[in-house]
């Protein structure tokens, strides 16, 4: 097989650590793979290099910036490579260019357009083991280019596409992906397998493992995506197409406390009211989650929709500006979480909802908003519940099974 | 003018003094001139990487260690650019290979092949203030090379050369080049001017103001250069072409503490003989510096020479082993000193040496060896002497005037 392995920050994070990197890359390269592995800055390098060039200005030029901030990634290559070299296995550290990892012209958060890989595939044709520095490319006008943060990972999976790797591992300190928090439920179970639907639902919903982007490229490009810890030797999390999934109904729950609520009551009915507040809302680019409104009655409806905590006194402030109705009631509620269930069972099982309802009524907790998604389903209620509806929901799915 | 400026570790080892710099480069764009600068790794970054590379291999691949050695001044680069846009000037961030710098590829200790400088002349040309990280290349093969200790000096004599810049100015915490070292005679003064050749003896004997590479470079290249400090504004020492200085007999007086003696009395005195002899240090890579040979009597000669002090007990054991002649005795003495006289105007000035001779006699030193060459005289004289016999000869040739 050709494994593309990424190690991120706190995996390279000591020169011990990345000798133990060294070690598992080796462990692979004994049982027969090829090898190409992209890394991380070694931890604390990236945010110190910002804060060297904000002692100038904070508003660095990008150009520059871009030449600063890919050092990190490129000495911890030279360094994986120097150490496997030392053990006789032949390595070779490649910056994004030496990569032929091509990215358009924006600095600091340039996109990958194409990889060419002729260099990376004549030196695993050779036997060496190919070492990436992440999170860089070079630019269509020549430069060096850095991909905004968790750009390692869109480098590993990017080249995963180009070499049309079997596999590519994503290398954290977590295990990989859980059914629901393991600081809220003890009972949660590391998923084996997930589909790229529902991490991208678990990623948005606050699971920190991965980030979108990845997801997103390693669903278009067809990457078998895996994370798993660096720390140990456990099996990770498989995230693959539908298709290659067992038929689990619920793959996992997440908790976002991050949420406010606004509520504005009695907005009058008419086509164009929600476009009006929500060109408000995004004029202010404020990340508006879930929307939520009911048939109305007398020309009036209730609308409802959820925003970061830290953007409700702008939005609030937006809602009064724009006021959509002399007669509407403007509300915020801050005190409020969003419990999430992701499935992509729910496709085609019937009465997952209901079930959900009925769990959360069971236990007296009142649910204020609701969300449905072809995978998901979202559910506002009150803060104090919301650890308290995650396990009753993670039992009722038998989720600790 | 087309100035180039070069700062070494000291000048910008902290993010102050790289701020210090910005304002002595931006103070010279003001003054009318263009500017392009070669900076050096932070003070100590150099070294850290190399302990780094060092915890996993005394050995590491040379390749790899100029991936990431060639950093340092990367990061430097950038963060000098970024704190002059900062400041409202136009500056733009090269590595080696964005500078055009091409190497051999002799990873490690590269040398200049060429340099294409038509980005930084394009940048020059848009009023742009380029930015240069030193100390590194890019191998014909495209592999990126740094050039070994001192490369940034290198970098800056080569880059003012391909630009055919007016000045070369490189920035240390130094003022310039001294008549002596001021710690052995405090009366020494700072040379205004010195000969290119005058410079690669000063050199040679331990001042430490630059490397011979670089100096050697700037003659070829007929480049002006100029050592001074960066934590001042004094003016510093011009180093130049011969026609170009004025006509002073000595330039400077050099204590090298560092040698120690071999003589070899009653040597066969047959052709072959000092071939012998120098051959066998040489395979042993001992650096023989003064070779002193009399002409002998009765078929037999003295031969002395001196070697660096932590290779004279080497140097005595093959002494011992090619033992040139059964009758030979083989002395050894560590308890010398080198002082040494150098200036372009003994070409033209006689009875030089003889001034030398009798101003140590004066004092009661005596000289156990003398080499001289065109420009410079060598005397060997009992360590004890040595910091008198360099101000008695300062005295003498009134370079405290």
């Amino acid at each position: 097989m050709l494994i593309v392995q990424k190690y991120g920050g706190t995996s390279v994070g000591t020169l011990e650590r990345i000798e133990a990197v060294a070690q598992r890359v080796i462990k692979t390269k004994n049982e027969g793979h090829d090898v190409a592995v992209i890394v991380s800055a070694m931890s604390g390098v990236t945010n110190q290099l910002i804060e060297q060039a904000e002692f100038f200005t904070k508003t660095p030029i990008g150009r520059e910036m871009d030449v600063l901030l890919s050092s990190g990634e490129r000495v911890t290559s030279a360094l994986l490579a120097i150490a496997l070299n030392a053990k006789g296995y032949a390595a070779i550290a490649f910056s994004g260019r030496g990569a032929g990892i091509v990215t358009d012209n924006f600095h600091t958060k340039a996109r990958i357009v194409s990889i060419d890989p002729k260099s990376m595939q004549e030196a695993l044709k050779q036997g060496k083991i190919v070492v990436v520095a992440g999170f860089q490319g070079i630019s269509t006008a020549g430069e060096v280019t850095t991909l905004g943060r968790g750009g390692s990972d869109l480098s590993a999976v990017a080249v995963a596409g180009a070499l049309n790797a079997d596999l590519c591992e994503i290398y954290t300190d977590v295990d990989g992906v859980y059914t629901t928090d393991p600081r809220i439920e003890p009972k949660a179970k590391k998923l084996d397998r997930i589909s790229y639907d529902e991490m991208l639902e678990l990623a948005s919903l606050g699971a920190k493992v991965l980030q979108n982007r990845s997801v997103e490229l390693a669903k278009k490009l067809n990457v078998n995506l895996v994370t798993r810890s660096s720390f140990n030797d456990h099996e990770g999390t498989l995230i693959t197409g539908e298709e290659k999934m067992e038929d689990a109904v619920i793959s996992g729950i997440a908790l976002d406390k991050n949420q406010a609520r606004i509520t504005i009551r009695n907005v009058e009915d008419r086509p164009g009211v929600a476009a009006e507040i929500f060109s408000a809302l995004a004029s202010k680019e404020i990340n508006v989650d879930m929307i939520v409104q009911n048939i109305g009655r007398n020309g009036e409806t209730n609308l409802g929709f959820t925003v970061p905590q830290n953007e409700l006194e702008t939005a609030y402030r937006v809602m009064k500006e724009v006021n959509p109705n002399p007669n509407s009631i403007i509300e915020s509620d801050a005190d409020i979480v969003k419990v999430s269930l992701v499935g992509v069972g729910m496709k085609s099982h019937s009465g997952i909802a209901s079930k959900a309802f009925k769990t959360l009524a069971d236990e007296g907790i009142n649910i204020q908003m609701i969300s449905t998604s072809e995978i998901k389903i979202s559910m506002i209620v009150e803060a104090k519940y919301g650890e308290l509806a995650v396990r009753a929901l993670h039992k009722a799915y038998d989720l600790d099974k």
